[in-house]
């Protein structure tokens, strides 16, 4: 019987109670020991709720009690969740956790101090939620050359962008169902404006470049000023929006970037519909994988913490090797990332195509009946810099989606 | 440094001396060890081969060499593959293998053997090619109560009803294709007829059921019937046609098949298009995740290969648990399954409606201006059985494709 504690019983800390209990005899089965709950922190008390009786309001309870041996950490945050997770692992406790920002924030120092204690820092749920990602990247590609990851890393958004595509709604519209249904929260800036996807794509490309990634040094767009217009557009390319999460390691350099993007139906992420997240990695030897499913919510979320607590039990006493290295990546300058670029403009097509090719060099115009006193065109492939450059030299540019 | 032996230097094997030599770097920083490969068995020389001086022709040199810690056994076929492998992995050498055959014919006791001598049997590579789809349910979904497993899971044929689909073509015709490109082999009934998707959702369901799951005892159907005519009804339907191994652990029993299906585009399924293979898993607190790539191919299936030699170096000495029991599973009556079913008839819908209402209870007709002088029905929920009885009482059906 191993014995886990629990700290925070909000929706993914109840979640984690609600799947060891559910999944009691599958979860021993894998584990080969039985996994009990022994203790709950959270500041409120629960009456009536069957764990009252394990919760404790102080922490060093739990730290103290040599006999927990696991700890998932889903309080979310990074104080106090980051003394108590260091603490723990100081002690040779492993911990779980779902909590992106004190992953992105203190990721390999952590992973470290557990290497030094022969335990474990896990963090699965931190990125995708249900989805198995961070484990792919660690124990299954393993013979591969990881040159790109780039995934629909946030439900919220996605969900958003997916009623946009069908409905032809504006975003304010969408995004207050969204808000009405719970899918959005009250205050959606982390969501809408990419702040969560910037953290996860962090997380990814550490486990990527070995090396540590700061997310404040990601560039990072949201979905704000996506229009039903540029979804017209969108549908006569035959391709969608999407909030996308890149890291790519290339001739060119490491790049990491949260932006909407034009997804054809040629991609794998094209298909990622309504709150559903989908990761697509490409490496040198197996080409293009996709990992799929449900990127949040309650129990998902703890399925993945469990799935940690899972391989925490598989392994006590042994430090399973993690490549995320405390060594700072040094990211390139985005202005050299090269791709295409969907450019909507004032005027019309036929009179200003010269004047365009001449600062962008050979573009495609895209025709779209649904939009008038305007007209749009896909540039070849260039870096962010020059496109800056040749969008200078063109007057009435509205607005620019990458590809 | 861990010392590896290849056994059997075909498309495989070469692909794993390749990689290993590609990505050393990238292996031997996750492995935390470098691998070497220091034999290559084969009946075969290779003069010029950079591994000419590592080729043997008797396996026991590399049996009786106590400094090999690994092999990997991409010979395939069932003899001598089985023997070697017994016999290395009672000597504590852990065993790789992308040999689906043995896999789904000897995995248990094989696991077993690897269970008394702290060593390994590993095959991701047996499924799914380069996929992590093996880890993903042994490692990553334990927390999971799984319910059904349904994946495309042979590449060949989804080439083949790919194309079928895009260009209206032929069956007949588009494997003459496929067989000259080299993505169909001379004699294609291990694919067409779904024999070897068959082995592999075997392999599958065992993983999710935790007992033997003997191939011989699904039930198998390949797409040598799909009809451009079926394509023409799938678009009616804003469906394709796809074929399905399934593993299904419901409140009406354990349940395998391989079989053509109809797949809508609200399955993630629905976009693996081409050569790619997607596996769909369904379980009680995720719901569904999908795991897409590369299902066949020399360096995807090597890198494969390759990912579990590095789990074995992890673990030298340490037995990777596995719930794949040698007990074997009691599936149920493939006639008590139930789904729904699109069927084709002679003659006009508005004339034999009442007929097949009569026999099938209410069916959605299936408009189709491309077919004449037939018409087409979907059911509703109904068992295997119970169509076969009311297929009987209905005159002229021309086919069925499970939904």
């Amino acid at each position: 019987m191993v014995q886990v504690a629990v700290l925070g019983y909000g929706t993914v800390g109840s979640g984690v109670v609600e799947v060891i209990e559910k999944n009691q005899q599958e979860i021993s089965k894998r584990a080969g020991s039985e996994i009990n709950v022994k203790y709950v922190l959270d500041l409120r008390d629960f009456p009536g709720d069957p764990i009252q009786e394990k919760v404790v309001h102080d922490a060093d309870i739990i730290l103290n009690d040599a006999s927990v041996d696991v700890i998932c950490e889903t309080m979310g945050g990074i104080e106090p969740a980051y003394t108590f997770t260091k603490k723990a692992l100081m002690s040779g406790k492993s911990v779980c956790t779902s909590n992106k920002e004190l992953v992105a924030a203190h990721g390999p120092e952590l992973i470290r101090i557990a290497k030094e204690n022969n335990c474990n820092y896990l963090f699965e749920a931190s990125v995708g939620g249900g989805i198995p990602i961070i484990r792919p990247l660690n124990n299954a590609l393993t013979a591969e050359r990881i040159d790109c990851v780039m995934g629909i890393l946030n439900g919220t958004t996605n969900y958003i962008l997916t009623k946009m595509e069908r409905e032809g709604a504006d975003f304010d519209e969408v995004l207050k169902e969204a808000q009405a249904l719970g899918y959005a929260e009250r205050n959606p800036e982390a969501d809408v404006e990419g702040y969560d996807a910037c953290r996860k794509i962090a997380i990814l490309s550490s486990l990527v470049y070995g090396e540590n990634v700061k997310y404040e040094s990601i560039y990072t767009e949201g979905i704000t000023k996506i229009t039903p217009a540029d979804f017209a557009y969108a549908k006569q390319m035959n391709k969608t929006i999407k909030l996308i999460g890149i890291s790519c390691n290339n001739e060119d350099g490491k790049f990491a970037m949260v932006a909407p993007r034009m997804i054809g139906t040629e991609s794998p992420l094209n298909c990622v519909q309504d709150v559903f997240n989908g990761i697509l990695v490409h490496s040198n030897m197996l080409g293009d994988s996709m990992y799929y499913g449900r990127g949040a919510g309650k129990l998902p979320t703890a399925s993945a913490v469990v799935g940690d607590v899972v391989d925490c039990v598989r392994n006590l006493g042994k430090h399973i090797g993690c490549i995320w290295d405390a060594k700072d990546a040094v990211l390139s300058d985005i202005g050299a990332f090269k791709q295409q670029y969907f450019v909507r403009a004032e005027g019309d097509a036929a009179a200003r195509k010269a004047e365009v090719e001449g600062a962008f060099g050979e573009v495609s115009v895209v025709e779209c009946p649904a939009v008038s006193g305007e007209f749009a065109f896909v540039t070849g492939k260039m870096s962010e810099d020059a496109y800056k450059a040749a969008a200078a030299k063109v007057s009435g540019i509205r607005s620019m989606i990458r590809m």
